[in-house]
């Protein structure tokens, strides 16, 4: 065994915690439950899963915190598959060493400690990186996520970490935390289809978990639960089509980003009431303590004062995004692109300033990576093992994943305030404004009204 | 029809919201999607339906706004069922008059639509009144809530008010909205039970729905469908025992609740910082618009600031609530509650002050009711109808139904702090006192250890 | 460990049957791969678990193989649970022995081997005993079964058969297979409530298998995991009303004993064609070969023949059984018992054999057993475990189980033509027949007309 | 109305039938109730959905009889949504005429009312047709079916028989009930896929039910739902690929072939005992009547006797079918199909008669289409429609879809005894014959040997 200088407690008993995806998160090891009842952990409770998508999908309230826990819970079942019917008997022979089982199940469990509120937008304007701050809430000797792994050895932190930041020498615990078929996209599948209440993120863990297998560079999957797979593969493509890329998810970021934008420019340029966890950001002059005070609610604290700033545009946008107000959009690719800047001439004419009524919002760059076995890092393909040990990529034997592989599957949306699509008795002065802004879009698409 | 004067405008087309317990919530007035629209009710997304239950049912994130819509997609298919098959034929037939559908729409809707963070809890301390609230929201001309309500008529805000004040004269109406078998317990029963991960809660609405029928003095049940309602009632007796009464969550309350009272205390004797939204609330002189300020994230924005506060108490129980670390607790019944003043004062000794870190805390006033057939308002029983129209007390036709009925179900607890409860060789200096403490617990009851 | 003379081959790798109910059946052994392929196992197959519940609920076409395999399966579950958690450390400590396993695992799937088509109603007309068949099939050295399992040990088929008999000297393993909560049991309600498309079966199998625990005199339940009991006991007391109860599947039933009466009397007294694999029986003098002959096609096929035999009553019953024509029935007690005669006699008046036209049917003797703790077998009692070791029967710490012990839950029922209630306008010659019978029945109930 | 002088008699209150899949089967019509109650009808509860495939998948026992029952649910549900949403106002507006519901209930149930047992291959050796039956049994004046259509106009039966011929004018209602997205399509592979315990055909019914909707030239779905549709296709090409082309069911399909063609061969060249209901069919001189007395019951019984059958082939075929002994296979392709003779002949060789005991079997061939754009009728194309009204055909929008498109997807296999594959310490004396079989096949295919 690798790692038997590791101090591994037991719990005297399993501790359970009822999840409504995987029915249960089991508990065994003491650094475990420890890890759950830090300060840093615990803070995850206060910040969504899903950001700005819970305005489209009302019942997506849930949590980073059990993201995390699912996370860990697919992680160790893993482990058991791989302890039962793959242990290792000689170094190098491509089985699983169990005495890896520990630092995976850290990982697994803080591989998104470091999120902060909207992360993809609030690291946008205040430049944040949240797996930089994951490294740092492992490492840094304060903070409790730190003391409490230091308990199981010295260097176990640097352990933790370095599989999540991909250099950990064994592959198969790397790939286990993040690959293209990673417990985290796993668990998020099944937890964003569960709170969405959609389908389609709903493949077959049990099956998957039955023909997981690790071999020497990481994992693969068996040839006879290549089907699993490829269910698994086309269902993050759903879902990726169908909620993490909806408009209106992604209208509410763009208010979102206007408003921080916008509130940034007031801090500096006049005066603005912000709650002390948030000070230090807009000071440009913030340590790891104030980041780890801010959540969903210290935000959204703010936009409550600022919805009665003198600023119209602040004030507007703070209302906007409490109260569900969301931008209009239409779709745009190449051809149409060239409409855009008349578009927003239109829009500033009617009165909106269009830095921050207007977006160009390109679902091809949200943070997500769709299934690519052309990708920079080869050993992330998805590899099915033949009954021989021959190993093949995914989309070799997949017509439907071949389909949606090494290509981009997102939109180009323009976004742009909804009263523009105002019919003409409802606008009154503006009336010829509003018209010619309206031939612009048809079914849903810009359009060149000249080329109709 | 009795509502003949009322403006309805109806949808161009029908709008749907996805949601995990109803799959789709369908909306087809204009009133209702300007009413989901309006700040008041947007609101409702940042307060937890469950408040600290998600403390211990990690899934349990869900919002008050999406329970409203919840009792209102159940009140649509009831009305729905009732136009259908019993519409009424002549005045006082005990038949449905679908002209009262908008109302109930309405009220099913913002039933709920005054609660603030945390409800229980923060009532008990600040005074507020969510049921007022809720009628203040209808009534005041300043809402949007009521200025959408009042484009259906201008008395249209008081008769919805007057629902779900159990005024309004249809009982039909009323019972949809708040009786033994309502569309409000329907709705949280099914949803808990989702969100949370268990199945006590998940009763057959479809069959309910069934067998749901008007009459003269209210709602009934066809005897066909007498075991689907007794199975509602059990489902509704498990979730109590099961979550709602669970004695983490009622713990957290308590930290809650010593919270918001130290912070008072602090306030009125020494110096506090509050964010805006709270400090009317300390100063004893809010207004309706400050209430609707209020979410949750503002509480626990105030709760950030004030974990790093001078005073000890304060800042460890903020610090208690947001990282969750919870009191224990054990059972205590009318023979052992003579012991708790022996235990307060070992909590005292080893340097707990009781007054924050003990609390009694008794399911019974929980504020849920039970299924009780002999309770002041005996029109909130439910009746099952024969094939011959005659009807009968559910409780009379199901052993089950009567052996959880007129009896208080919950259980009182004694909490106190977990450290109390430490090994001899953890505690050290203070072992005879923890020691002696111990001696007062069994099985996870108060007992008097001299009897034993 | 107490079993080790036994011989266990352990498949090379395991193998999974797909399971609705369980997500999948896991096999781990050669000698239960090796029963599931023997004749008289996958006989099964033909024989529906549910008899003529599915003329009610038409998804029951289950048959008992599945069921079967789904009793293996929990068992297999409740002996890992044992194996990981209370493993016995010395005789006698009343922990858990894993050699008794293999003949846990093969009692619990050959638990029913030895039923045949509609057992029930075929064991009354035709003398059959699946449970003295069951063991034949097991210890009789002819069957497929036997020889498998004397692979095992000469003595082993013996060692199966009483546990199934409850004569096995460990009583966790009897237990585990028969008891107030074992695996046949949850394996029943869980299976059924999913075909039939119901609820009330669906308790929390999960929760269940986490709390149970073996105990000296065999298992017990955590004082943690109560209410998953209860409800497990509240799920068996609902699905026996709704499903088991079905008056209309009481009613194909009484049919399908009528049709074989009339068969057997028809073949004694005239002449009558069957098939090779039913006249043994009829000729009473049949052998096991025989009995695993049959199964519910053997029957239809019969009666498929039989629809056209001159015999008008015989031919008239088959026609009824094929074509789902149930006879109608009303629920009586005590005091309307002695209307029956006189309904009888109308009924013999219009043309109907009441000896083959109607019946009274009591499910009280359904050969299902309700939760009972004073039954004559006291050590069937659910046991729950305190913390500190002692048991407490289930009923005393639950009000909803108490509410449904020890009594008996079903009703008595009269069964009659469905003609009989034809509206006068129909019935012409024979009106004051019918309009007199319908005067006795009322709400569903039997009454008395002079009473009322 | 173009139908009005069809008789149309509502029931006084409506009827449900508990359905797992659809939770209830709601009926109406007396028309319905009727047909349900014939005999014609009644007898689909013996014939299973899947055939042979529960030997795969065990909870597969559903019978053709709840199939039908759910595509008029579906039919239904269609017909709901089309008469709220798109009810026509003059003729050859491309809307929804509500008197096409009748026909169009009538013909969703019936459309399977001629299958028999094990359809396709009992077709195969009897020469029989069901869909010619279907039309048989609507349109013969002797069947209760026609009676009971005949009730609602005299030429009614030929209306419903047209619908399912694809002759009817209307193409909305034939679309409805045979179309690459039909009621039918829809119904079999949620209830496949809820009774087979898997997840691959669970698309969302609801949505796709709340996108569908008519047009001049059939039925079309709104782009909204577009990813709803795309999901469908997908789930029924995962449904072909995992279950439908199994090839352990399609090995039991193969062998129930071989030993109807050996049952035939024995019947007429020596001596066979068959029961009543399967000799006119050996005789080759059936009547519609005699087909109408099938079901999957008398196959077996006949297996039963034959089992015993003095031909070995026969009787070991019949005992391979009842109690389920695959044969083996590996697939082929063009490349390979060279190797089979030589197998044939070392199969010859051991004693097993290869026109018997090996079969090529080709799932491309199996009686289910695939999406296919390019099919001989153009008018099944899935059609999306845009927001203007214009159309475009699904493979244009959907990568997946058109990934899957105008393709086979099945595989070839050669199916073989299993011992072929014994190890030779377990073959004895044909050791060389074995050895050499065995160097054909390689990961599951047939191989060349001499090229590897």
């Amino acid at each position: 065994m690798k790692n038997d200088n590791l101090h591994i407690e037991l719990l005297p008993k399993e501790k359970v915690l009822r999840d409504p995806v995987h029915n249960y998160i089991h508990v065994t090891h003491q650094v475990i439950l420890d890890l759950i009842d830090t300060r840093e952990f615990q803070r995850l409770r206060r910040i969504k899963q899903l950001g700005a998508s819970s305005f489209t999908f009302h019942g997506a309230e849930h949590s980073r915190f059990e993201h995390c826990l699912g996370v860990y819970e697919i992680t160790r079942k893993i482990c058991d598959k791989f302890a039962r019917n793959y242990p290792t008997q000689k170094p190098g022979d491509g089985l699983w060493d169990d005495s890896e089982r520990i630092v995976a199940l850290c990982a697994a469990l803080l591989h998104d400690v470091g999120h902060g509120p909207f992360s993809h937008t609030f690291e946008g304007i205040f430049n944040t990186d949240h797996e930089a701050i994951t490294r740092m809430i492992i490492t840094n000797p304060k903070t409790e996520v730190n003391q409490v792994l230091k308990k199981v050895a010295p260097k176990f932190p640097e352990m933790v970490a370095s599989v999540i930041g991909k250099t950990y020498p064994n592959p198969q615990v790397v790939q286990m935390i993040s690959s293209q078929a990673d417990a985290d996209r796993m668990d998020y599948l099944l937890r964003d289809a569960y709170f969405t209440g959609t389908q389609y993120g709903s493949f077959d863990l049990t099956r998957i978990l039955r023909v997981i297998r690790p071999y020497k560079d990481g994992i693969s999957f068996d040839r006879g639960g290549m089907h699993a797979v490829e269910d698994y593969v086309v269902s993050r493509f759903q879902m990726y089509q169908q909620i993490y890329f909806h408009s209106v998810s992604r209208s509410m970021e763009v208010i979102l980003d206007h408003l921080l934008k916008r509130a940034r420019y007031v801090y500096e340029n006049s005066e603005l009431q912000v709650v002390d966890q948030l000070a230090p950001f807009l000071e440009k002059n913030w340590k790891l303590d104030d980041y780890l005070s801010l959540d969903d609610g210290v935000l959204t604290t703010n936009f409550g004062i600022w919805r009665h700033h003198p600023d119209r545009i602040l004030s507007d946008l703070a209302t906007r995004f409490l109260d569900r107000k969301p931008l209009k959009s239409a779709v745009f690719d190449s051809s149409t692109k060239s409409m855009i800047p008349k578009m927003k001439k239109l829009i500033d004419e009617v009165g909106f300033n269009p830095e921050y009524y207007t977006a160009i919002n390109d679902s091809f760059d949200l943070p997500y990576d769709l299934y690519d076995p052309h990708a920079e890092n080869p050993k992330t393909q998805i590899e099915i093992m033949e009954p021989d040990g021959s190993l093949t990529e995914l989309s070799e034997l997949s017509r439907l994943v071949r389909s949606i592989s090494g290509e981009e599957t997102g939109d180009a949306r323009f976004f742009f305030p909804k009263s523009m699509l105002l019919k003409t008795d409802q606008t009154q002065i503006f009336d010829p404004t509003y018209q010619e802004f309206q031939t612009y879009i048809h079914n849903g698409h810009l359009v060149n009204p000249k080329k109709k």
